[in-house]
């Protein structure tokens, strides 16, 4: 993973994103990377970001589902809602920051201070704009729909005109972007080595359980290939 | 549940906070909810937040653990971090959002525009301000640790005068805070019935696995009884 240790000279290219001020962490920068495939793995794993902008001056973080489509990110809503409709129809557009996190591990230290928790997370910094054009909202609907569950956009019924009209589409260019992870097991002091307390790491897992057919499921539909994973 | 559909009469209690116009959703208001008892549960079954703040005129949104003694939230991190920063010794203090979001299941309908996710997530709006004070420093470090395993500060080493002096806490007040949740099946059309889409909802687990003991961990050190769950 490359590190960015001079953000001043890295440039983009097509293995990484360029770091920018704002991508540069602050501490444990040896933490952060710009791998696109990185990046781009940690955000095909979840679903779930959070999503922050500007209200009034103050901030506003809000949990939403997304789909990634190459280097661009895509977030759906309701016309209504708040951050949809700050963000208005393309112009200026509304500046977000969108993240998201897997945990992997609780690092548990001898020493309170080097407890800490295994992660991979990317932070998004831009600009959102609603998407006008249909043909890009109905693909990214249907991308929205597959990253959460690979499969089942062509396995329902897609959105009609009125549907369509009521959803709200953003698109976020993966441009200013980066990963940040922690692995590994506890870094405690040399001097703390002999102290009586149970040290390393419990991971985290997550994953699903049996599929619940909803009360009216027709009889003799059954469930679908894309459904049938392990049991967590 | 007590919803808030007439936020503009609503007041605080010991049941439940008051909804403020920030804290009643633009829509799906019968999602929002202000009980205490469910925002704290919300809360403590979870350690990672999402907090938002504004740096130079945009948003940040960055992954942190948090802690919670009644009715305050304590967030941490180094000296040197962006909001530990920004948020100053005391005055003017930082505007955050902290975000905290389950993920209980994934809803497919047979249309794609009625596909959802069950979840329950808190949104706490406020200023946070650094901890000067020692013992509440110390006591705020203690929750945060006993928040991700309960029980784990008893057992570990104390931070010292070093790594106190390293470690900056922030408390934000449970005042201008919601909680919002969707659970149950899909809420198809009723014309589409008939369609041939399995539907239902997939359940999403989250548990641990088998604690993986430090390489240097000495023999005879057992794992602590606040370990010993079933693995998921």
């Amino acid at each position: 993973m490359p590190l960015a240790h001079e953000p001043s000279t890295a440039h983009a290219t097509d293995a990484a994103y360029a770091p920018t001020e704002r991508t540069v962490p602050t501490r444990a920068r040896e933490r952060a990377g710009y791998d696109r495939a990185l990046v781009h793995a940690i955000l095909d794993e979840a679903y779930v970001c959070h999503l922050g902008f500007v209200r009034d001056g103050a901030p506003v973080v809000l949990p939403t589902l997304y789909g990634r489509v190459g280097d661009r990110l895509y977030v759906h809503g309701s016309t209504g809602s708040r951050p949809l409709r700050a963000a208005g129809r393309q112009d200026p557009g509304l500046a977000v920051c969108l993240t998201v996190t897997h945990v992997d591990g609780l690092v548990l230290a001898r020493s309170a201070f080097h407890h800490s928790v295994n992660y991979r997370s990317v932070v998004v910094h831009g600009t959102a704009y609603q998407v006008v054009d249909e043909d890009e909202k109905r693909m990214a609907l249907d991308a929205l729909t597959d990253h959460v569950v690979p499969g089942r956009a062509a396995d329902s019924r897609p959105a009609n005109a009125k549907e369509l009209a009521a959803t709200a589409v953003l698109r976020l260019d993966l441009a200013e972007v980066s990963a940040k992870l922690r692995t590994g097991g506890p870094n405690d002091e040399p001097e703390d080595a002999g102290l009586p307390h149970w040290t390393g790491v419990v991971p985290v897992r997550r994953g699903y359980g049996t599929p619940v057919p909803a009360d009216d499921l027709a009889e003799g539909i059954e469930l679908p290939a894309y459904l049938r994973e392990p049991a967590c």
